[in-house]
């Protein structure tokens, strides 16, 4: 077998389990839409098939011998070729699936899929010390899995790769610590203003079917073509991007609160502006994936707040907005609407913070779950760690561990180094906002917004982020678009112009 | 390997088989409800991918050793056994994967994609002659298909074969011949009649969220549990089994048309039944898989049919209906509605016609098809073949192939064996009822159904037919079931005593 051949053969066994896994992407989607209920048990096996085939498909020994033949050749010499980063990325793959033995692989298994469900009794009934045992046996496997992993640095730096290839904890906690230190003061300032805004009016009544509606038009103006795509009902808001041509959304209603279902359809549609825009003709090989969760988390947030909490945005939607909901809307201006959706107020529970104070959540979770993967923190002792950080940092102290330590799902299913994406996200969407801003004009780009029109920003992304699938690790893919690593200063330029005229100061 | 690990690994790859299909029927469910327009290409690919992976587990050589393995044991010397049911079985599908050519598989899936899409237009324009090249091929490869299945009587044996396991031509064959002539003379004697349903009182407005809503109550009155299953809106209805816990069902509604959905539902929901109640500890086996196509049409036909058009059902449904559609029905008895939901009109097309000229429609099917496959018929004459026994049989000439030899998909998706089933369906369903009122009492079930209740006849069919999955053929099945071998008697003896009255002789 020649080196091309051995390529060919690594593209088409790609696009197999690039195929395997968009089967249980929808699988998964129906899971959480219209799948009866009583389904669910055939489902588990269904999808346990399509996990262990993908995993078989991917850590076959024929699988190390193609890559190793691959990559003693010629054809990978050009770093800037198609051949070269698809093997950089299989080769990362296969070595975190051969790597850890599959006694651990399943013992995770086992233990998250029932720590999943200790944890969602446990937050119903604010029972920290049922899920504690859970919680522990899980650090402890997700240590061994580092371990198995290996690593240069730090054993955190193992998990977060699953997630963020090639970021480290190190560069993760200097940007943090950064961050953490000119919210701060912002934070304070902004939410201790004698200015608040009335945000009782988004509490009126909003019909879900004309929530539906201008939700559906709205990421329609972005760019979400409903030709490739849905929006559906899930109790927990997704996009999944089952294959070219098809990727759908999620959201959820609540016909006294406006913010949950719109900004949420932002977030979503963000997320599948992406998955649109990745080249097809790759598809189930690396260069057509999205290339990391934080890049991808950068683009929810740049469409859900930099775009779709801005004022030029507002200027062309409020009009249409109280003409469809004229009851709730017709007495309010569009200035008391646009810092009713902008208010800054530390609060307990992730999800619902605003733009500015849900970056110190993140970074409360980051310092615990690294310091419980060392063992610097007891398991046991997480619950005041929680209560002291969040005092610390929003100056709140949860009444209860629901609202503390308990809210999130993301340990109980073993997503220890998940949580980073989230504010990497937040600080790639910035930036890159910053440069599309440089590169097309502020001003025109503004102008784009106030009169619905987001082809010129959608295409600009497409072309610096989307088509490049992994092509470039998330750190060049940000030199390449901005012209700098990744910083915190946009981020925080970005809320200081944007809250300061708001709050006074 | 012991003859006891050989069955043990057939079943492993039973289910492995079971689950992969099943993937495959809820991607199939998908696309046909919910998938955007633009995912149809990627579909493709994930189902042509599972396809072929089913395919591959189900020719493996090894499977072939595990068989030969425990038919040389004995493992399956008690013919009543699991053991022995799930051998035969597998040994037959095993038989059909690895006789036909590889190459024969991959060009009649070629040539039947593309004759599918050839016969849409064909038949919307009314251009029989481009799809007779496309038909001529298709009959020819089937030809080779069935010569490469083998077969002792007729070719078309081992085609039937794929629908109806052991039911030979000449036994259908005879069935037909006696059904027809006893058929003709009824048909001619009620339509020509001077008492004729007012059936107009069905095309007055039904709105459409209201046909949904009883439809669906009706459903669950028979049986359909929607906590395993759900109801959703399509082009062409049907019924899947995704496996235990979870059987979908679908209709279409026509908001100026009461029948179309609402017999649609009821026959959908026939089928469900019996998918919701094949033992779900054998999912994946043949002990849990319906037995046949014919009997699984005889669950429709029993009731849509025998049970949802008659007298006593409509006796408990009818203020019902009239309550829920009071424009439509205030002023019309439950005679008229009765009278005009079983009309007997020789019609064109198969979809539309009555429960008793139904039957001719797949009599002159299975003789056009079977003549086909032997060349006794020309392709090229298809067309007057067609009007020359829709004239002998039903009285009718076709204006155009439109309304004739091109109304089916059937043929252009290499479905030649399948009519039969339909009739098969309906001549089951008919001696199961007569047994099933024989054994139940013919008036008690009677009053059940006056009251809404169709518990015991659902218990009835559930411990005759749906429990027994493939453990026996059609044929023993019918013989346990009813104590004879399938006959047109039943079906005969349930048309003249239901529709005498009605027209008067």
């Amino acid at each position: 077998m020649t080196p091309t051949e051995a390529y060919a053969a690594l593209v088409r066994r790609s696009k197999e389990i690039g195929i395997i896994h968009s089967c249980a992407a929808l699988l998964s989607w129906d899971q959480q839409t219209y799948m009866p209920p009583q389904g669910a048990r055939w489902r588990g096996e269904q999808m346990a098939y399509l996990s262990a085939l993908a995993h078989q498909k991917l850590a076959d020994p024929q699988v190390g011998e193609w890559l190793a033949q691959v990559e003693s050749s010629t054809l990978t010499a050009d770093p800037q070729s198609d051949e070269a980063a698809n093997i950089r990325e299989w080769r990362r793959s296969y070595e975190r699936a051969i790597r850890v033995p599959a006694a651990l692989v399943e013992e995770l298994a086992r233990v998250t899929t029932a720590a999943q469900q200790v944890w969602q009794e446990a937050k119903a009934q604010n029972r920290y010390k049922a899920f504690q045992p859970h919680l522990e046996r899980i650090v402890s496997l997700k240590r061994e899995e580092a371990h198995a992993l290996g690593y240069s640095g730090h054993p955190y730096d193992a998990l977060l790769d699953e997630y963020e290839p090639g970021m480290t904890t190190e560069e993760v906690r200097s940007l943090f610590t950064h961050l953490t230190r000119e919210l701060t003061p912002l934070i304070q300032r902004w939410s201790e203003s004698a200015r608040r805004p009335d945000t009782s009016i988004l509490r009126r009544d909003y019909p879900v079917e004309r929530q539906r509606i201008f939700a559906e038009a709205a990421a329609a103006a972005l760019g979400f073509d409903f030709s490739q795509g849905r929006l559906d009902v899930t109790a927990h808001p997704f996009c999944t991007g089952i294959g070219p041509g098809d990727c759908r959304i999620t959201t959820r209603y609540n016909p006294r609160y406006f913010s949950e279902a719109f900004f949420g359809v932002l977030h979503e549609t963000g997320h599948a502006l992406y998955e649109m825009h990745l080249p097809a003709e790759h598809a189930g090989t690396p260069l057509g994936t999205a290339c990391s969760l934080g890049i991808h988390e950068s683009q929810s947030r740049l469409w859900e707040n930099q775009v779709g909490r801005g004022r030029p945005f507002w200027e062309h939607f409020f009009p249409r907005l109280q003409q469809t909901f004229p009851h709730a809307l017709a007495d309010i201006s569009l200035e008391t609407f646009y810092f009713a959706i902008n208010e800054v107020r530390p609060s307990l529970i992730r999800v619902e913070a605003d733009e500015v104070t849900y970056n110190l959540h993140i970074v409360l979770r980051f310092e615990l779950e690294t310091e419980m993967l060392t063992g610097n923190l007891q398991v046991a002792d997480l619950p005041g760690a929680w209560s002291e950080k969040m005092q610390q940092y929003l100056g709140l102290t949860p009444p209860d561990d629901t609202q503390g330590c308990l809210q999130d799902i993301h340990w109980s299913f073993g997503g220890i180094g998940y949580f980073p994406t989230y504010t990497l996200g937040n600080l790639y969407a910035a930036q890159f906002m910053a440069a599309a801003k440089a590169q097309l004009g502020d001003a025109e780009l503004m102008r784009d917004f106030r009169n619905g029109q987001f082809r010129r920003l959608r295409e600009w992304l497409i072309d610096h982020i989307h088509r490049h699938g992994q092509r470039y690790r998330a750190q060049e893919l940000c030199q390449r678009a901005t012209g700098e690593p990744l910083r915190t200063e946009p981020l925080l330029t970005y809320l200081r112009e944007k809250y300061e005229p708001l709050y006074g100061s």
